[in-house]
């Protein structure tokens, strides 16, 4: 058994299923082991982002750690952006990079480079192996890293030789570390602030957000009269009809702060202190009031546990009365505006659907409009690096089979990592991705607008232009071999998503807005 | 004036002339400031790997710093892959980053990252800058620091506070630093070496081969019979009819050490030690045999007036005699193979035509077929991080409007960064896109037949196979605004080439091998 044997075995004893792979030479003893180990699926992405990107997504919807398998330097490069979206989701994400052989690198050869130095900011553990006998040791601690609660980035380095020597055996793994239990103490403070708060808050984030975080939630609004907010970019949010409603916390500052200015107590559960996405000059970082913060738990805490013993210190009632059903938005007609859209998908999409929310400024009107949906699982851009989504909705639909997954696509985002189309159509996975095509970097536009540059220049124009020419969805994604149609009207987007919801398979929806 | 506008304005005294843009928040002061500078031109990329890509390209056929305007940590990352080709072809970009500003970043704002961290791999120079006012004359350093010759990829990290908040003025540009002259005692050893040695050989990398580099080379040749090499994977060659001929060092490291087996002198002029592209189990790492490698310039020194000295203290002939006209290759006939490819291009490329080659395996019988095109320049991928063809011809085509760029383009690296098409479109360059479309990791392929994996399992095939689906690239061409056609024969590439190099403007053919 040689060193990647040791390591491929190791991954499917630990309960990898899924390895998210753009090899190159360095990686192809791990490439043949993976042939001989039937527990772990081999998925190509044409480009390193779709690998990373998908891994988070699998991550997030399977709730266990995702592999990836990249190429050196360059390619591990190629796959940092969706990975700083990963840390920032906290997705268990265990990343695998060959490198040259250990006595080849000094050699300097022209793919050699500081692949530490261009991990650890994405990751929260790094290592690179010393000896082929080590390799299956070292794998084992990248996944505990990878799964410790929450989850976090762990990147390994494997020298290329380190995988053709021999090794002894595949390593055993380890048992996961257990989530701390909550501080009761300041669970006790908090119900304090909260009996004598006027205008409380739940600033909800990460574990939150799920059916026993959001339940223990409404149970503390139902004893407060708490309002409940979440991030601007949650993990995932299990949501829709029957479930507590949440407001999601405006994106730009000044609305921020206005919403949060009355609250006299906010309390952080899983969620941290919040901040504006971006400095602006003379606008403050913070957007909560001085003094209304008060941490329940942390990201990296067990929130939803946290919140079921503030509720249970509240003498919250067992279970908070259900919100009161809301009808699905009407059907809207003409013109295709954000706001139809949003309408349109939330009353078109299935039970069990999982939406992937990269629309950025398209997307805004759906949020709400899907409170009324059947129940679902909503992914947003943890990261702000963009080119997130069409790579997660893969990785979810990998994860999740039987369900529908929605890749709600801003056009400028989705140009950075097209090529997650053709996994879809290789895998034939069940992924209906709507390209909300308003030809530009609206957000940008937006941005140049609030800085007073009321009649940007040329340059300032074609930087955040995306006609001329304007890019065909529908030809690129066919070219990789997904079905593809488009929308100009309301009328016209409600059939072809109908359709395209009614249909197995992956296939695009250009809606020009 | 405000930090932005001083350093814009010290960007064009110091004649930067494009601007290789994907701009976001935390760049639009610069955005803005670009706007009141005519002398610089902004050129958008759909993705940073794009304009990192084009900025190598220009930087290579301009011989001037190129100039890139990047988006934070992600974004940066999403164009390491090619700093770090360019970082091998040591051409002279300078990377321009806006981050949050200086007061936001304690915040840890989503979009916060380790900039510098993921920087320093590809850069030789990285600095943050503190303040507006210092904000130009770090930026002149910046580009004195690109500049240093022969060129390397300096980094600027710019606070967004630092691009609103006041400034005095432009900085005045640095002038050059120059060449430093060649070892004159060196020189004269390595003559002595030449005089002495039976089989002799020259390996020319970086400025040893443009023209007078080459001019020199053959002198050498004339005057002691040694034979002229090229390193595997050049910067730029300047050839074809009338240049002085180059046998390129084989890729596999057997046939490269078989080749120099013989030489008891191989004279290193622009050139590194020659190594192995990656190890492999038994087989050395140094390509040369012992004690053969002398070095006369390194890539860094002057090796064009290293090798002129050293034809001089050789006595060498004013001017080699000229070469041999060679035929143009025929036209081959019926299946479209590598070889006929290579053949047909070869025989139809124009006059000045800049040959970007990223073909992979199916460009190696090319680059010996152009021996006898018209004079040309031959780019290649020099730090082998794939995705660098297409970006890279962007580039060139800006750097050089008058000249026909052909990109010589592999399927599996193309989809790296095929989003170069739409800038090739949008600024309507001279580039015939030619896609060696084989349809799978063709490389990956030979090197698990190398590694005596004879019938590779389902999942190694399916991880270097590119069919299932097959992608269409006419139609990913067409998406992204750019005319397609595809080839299916000899006689349907030869004509497809041939009325793509008749008409101005981009497009692209695929070629299914």
């Amino acid at each position: 058994m040689n060193g990647a044997e040791s390591l491929i075995r190791t991954a499917c004893a630990a309960g990898l299923e899924i390895c998210f792979a753009n090899p190159g030479t360095t990686e192809l003893p791990l490439v043949a082991a993976l042939d001989q180990e039937p527990g772990i699926r081999a998925v190509l992405g044409l480009f390193e982002g779709v690998c990373t990107g998908a891994a988070d997504g699998y991550a997030r919807m399977a709730d266990r750690p995702a592999l990836t398998l990249l190429h050196l330097g360059p390619g591990f490069a190629n796959g940092i952006a969706n990975l700083h979206n990963a840390r920032r989701a906290r997705s268990p994400v265990v990343n695998l990079i060959g490198d040259h052989a250990t006595w080849h690198l000094p050699h300097d050869a022209p793919l050699s480079s500081d692949i530490v130095s261009l991990a650890s900011p994405v990751s929260a553990w790094v290592r690179t192996t010393r000896t082929s006998k080590e390799l299956a040791s070292d794998f084992a601690e990248a996944i505990s890293a990878a799964w410790r609660p929450p989850g976090q980035v762990a990147t390994l380095i494997a020298p290329a030789d380190c995988q053709w020597d021999p090794a002894d055996g595949p390593a055993r793994p380890r048992p996961r570390e257990a989530f701390p239990r909550p501080d009761f103490a300041n669970v006790e403070a908090t119900a304090r602030r909260l009996r004598q708060s006027a205008t409380p808050a739940l600033l909800l984030g990460h574990g939150a957000l799920r059916e026993a975080g959001l339940r223990a939630a409404a149970r503390i609004a139902a004893a407060t009269g708490a309002s409940l907010l979440c991030e601007v970019f949650p993990t995932r949010i299990e949501r829709g009809a029957g479930r507590p409603r949440l407001e999601k916390l405006p994106y730009f500052p000044e609305q921020a702060q206005q919403r949060l200015a009355g609250c006299d107590v906010l309390v952080l559960a899983g969620a941290r202190e919040p901040v504006s996405f971006f400095g602006y000059p003379g606008v403050a970082s913070r957007l909560a009031p001085d003094g209304a913060g008060t941490v329940l738990a942390t990201p990296d805490e067990d929130a939803a546990a946290a919140l079921e013993a503030l509720a249970d210190a509240l003498g919250a009632p067992a279970r908070a009365p259900a919100a009161a059903e809301l009808p699905r938005p009407a059907m809207p007609g003409g013109a295709l505006t954000p706001a139809a859209l949003g309408a349109i998908l939330a009353r078109l999409q299935p039970e069990g659907a999982i939406v992937v929310d990269e629309g950025a400024t398209s997307g805004l009107a759906y949020f709400s409009a899907a409170e009324s949906a059947p129940p679902h699982s909503y992914l947003a851009l943890t990261g702000g690096a963009i080119g997130q989504g069409m790579p997660c909705a893969t990785g979810a639909a990998l994860a999740c089979p039987q369900r529908k997954v929605i890749s709600l696509q801003a056009d400028g985002s989705g140009f950075y990592t097209l090529q997650a189309l053709w996994t879809q159509a290789r895998e034939q996975l069940d992924v209906v991705t709507l390209i909300c095509a308003n030809r530009s970097y609206r957000i940008l536009q937006l941005e140049l607008a609030r800085a007073g540059i009321a009649e940007p220049g040329a340059k300032a124009r074609a930087l955040t232009d995306l006609s001329h020419p304007t890019p065909d969805w529908t030809a690129l994604a066919r070219g990789f071999g997904v079905p593809a149609t488009r929308a100009q009207t309301a009328e016209e987007l409600h059939h072809a998503l109908s359709a395209a919801l009614a249909a197995p398979g992956p296939c695009l929806i250009e809606a020009i807005l």
